[in-house]
């Protein structure tokens, strides 16, 4: 149990002269929000667990059972997009957060704030996404709370879920567990989600057949963590996408991480769309996917446990950790040459999940 | 651990034919929001767990642990008021939540939801407030989350908390533990918080000096745990106000509650602003109060520490548990007429939390 030292110590932790504004940025899960959240929230809500970094915090009791606890609002815009909608993505994202810490999800909180005038038959169908969802990856919605804005306050309907499980002995997965030598898979294509809410905004101005790939991943997760010991990293590449992601671990573990262009899976509708708008794919959101890091020794047992499922049918290796340059993500292009890939900078897709 | 059935138990568990539209009452805390619960969200997450009514879910594990975990979001405007903000809000309400169910809170998520364009200097002085707060009541927030949505698509700033935290051994709380005979005690003086609220709306036409109650609860709960064994009830009467809180509890024991009018505290300022204004302060939200129902061999003793505490100086005793009419709420007015209490029907202040 982490408590706080003192009511005295609740000084402000930062000076309060700020002159600056949130921009659409700060939300897009890449550098933005991460210079957010490490200089404006991160100051005031200081412990040894929330520092971590990773998608789910994790708490160790005296009695030795450990959890995992995690939260996400959902904002995505539209509220139905193929393959999904934002019931379905509001369940899969916590849900994924906390099997990528090698938790057992088991319990999740729904709050609900919905703009008066809203639908009640799209309700019904969000929820029943939920239920579906929810039955799927064998989770229970113990909590929740609703709450009505006024007419133009809110966008339709947010949905905030946090989620609670349990870790069992002997798994010890963090974005900080990376180490040279270890290989890094992908668990299928990547870009799905954002190319597809992208499309179902009508903004692409051409019709695709994507879908996105948002699915509760604990048991895809729960097949490899069977047959492995030796997975070092996990995670879901969201928003920011997989290039965001990967930086994010080459920082926790201090660790360069060398990627091979042509290895990432990527549909052909996904290239396309971003070779037409200019968009990287290693930027676009994912709902549904993992990305491994796991000792050589195992990597090929993992891949193919992966593509035994149907969440993880085109998983591959797509590259591996060195030493060098510490904290940086490089790719070598199919033409032979290596970029450095860094964070997404500002917002290319906003609410997309 | 609560497993849902099958995946292909995942029908739709009510017909979807709704030409209904979502209204602010539906987010009232009333009668209306419980319909919505009862009629729209139960049926897709019915699971024993979420059905109990009661302010925190309550998870017994194997192990014999109990854990407590609640969700709540915070929509309030303005996001300052006199006595406290959304900041502080979002903490004391999970917290509340949770030390009603006689659990010690312990962590907290934090999901925010930022309108583009929203000042940071005023982020930084709702995070203080949180931290303060958190403090305070001593619990780590121990995840977070970020959204950004554009300029007009949400209202400044919402805050979602979730909560968890661990019952010890030999705490049984719950609405459906009042018993007849016994007593109804309020930790103190009701309508503060929602009144504070409308004040700084400017919508009064006039200047109180009304602060809002907003506090942690969970040391006051705490000093009356300590000493009792006998507290049936607990629960924080925030949204719907006392009435609808009381109503809850008689229809969740099957008892009736009998009210005395000239027993339950008001201070001038609210009582004056409820007269003006035609509202009944039993049904103007709190955020700072606590309701107790407990054996009337302890409710003195209860009262008692109960006023030793900063949060509880006011305390009194309102009234009693009796066998009918079962499922209703009963005030016994300063006059000697007793009228029958609802549940809060419509929506007399939206956004008051």
């Amino acid at each position: 149990m982490t408590t706080n030292p003192s009511f005295e110590d609740a000084s402000c932790p930062v000076p309060l002269a700020h002159n600056d504004r949130i921009v659409i940025g700060h939300g897009s899960g890449g550098k933005m929000t991460h210079d957010l959240i490490r200089k404006v929230f991160l100051p005031y809500f200081d412990n040894p667990i929330l520092k971590t970094g990773d998608d789910s915090a994790i708490i160790s009791f005296s009695t030795g059972s450990k959890f995992a606890i995690t939260t996400d609002s959902h904002v995505v815009d539209p509220l139905f997009f193929p393959g999904g909608d934002i019931g379905r993505l509001a369940i899969c994202g916590t849900v994924n957060d906390l099997a990528v810490m090698g938790a057992a999800p088991l319990y999740l909180t729904a709050g609900f704030i919905i703009e008066e005038g809203f639908d009640i038959s799209l309700l019904h169908s969000i929820l029943l996404s939920m239920r579906r969802s929810a039955i799927e990856a064998g989770v229970s919605i113990v909590a929740g709370d609703t709450k009505v804005v006024q007419r133009g306050k809110c966008d339709k309907l947010f949905i905030n879920t946090s989620g609670f499980g349990i870790i069992h002995d002997n798994i010890s997965i963090s974005g900080a567990n990376a180490k040279p030598g270890d290989m890094v898979i992908v668990s299928g294509s990547i870009g799905n989600h954002g190319i597809a809410v992208l499309a179902a905004r009508g903004e692409l101005g051409f019709d695709t057949n994507l879908t996105s790939d948002v699915a509760p991943l604990n048991h895809l997760v729960k097949s490899i963590l069977d047959i492995s010991t030796k997975i070092h990293v996990m995670r879901d590449p969201t928003r920011g996408g997989l290039a965001t992601t990967l930086n994010e671990i080459a920082l926790q573990s201090n660790v360069s991480i060398h990627l091979e262009e042509k290895n990432i899976p990527v549909l052909p509708a996904v290239r396309a769309t971003c070779e037409m708008l200019g968009f990287d794919p290693l930027y676009i959101a994912n709902e549904g996917k993992l990305v491994i890091i796991a000792d050589p020794a195992d990597a090929h047992k993992i891949l193919a446990a992966l593509q035994n499922h149907p969440y993880g049918r085109d998983a591959a290796i797509i590259g591996k950790i060195v030493n060098q340059p510490a904290g940086h993500v490089l790719v070598r292009t199919e033409f032979g040459s290596s970029r450095l890939v860094d964070m997404l900078a500002g917002e290319i897709l906003p609410r997309i999940c």
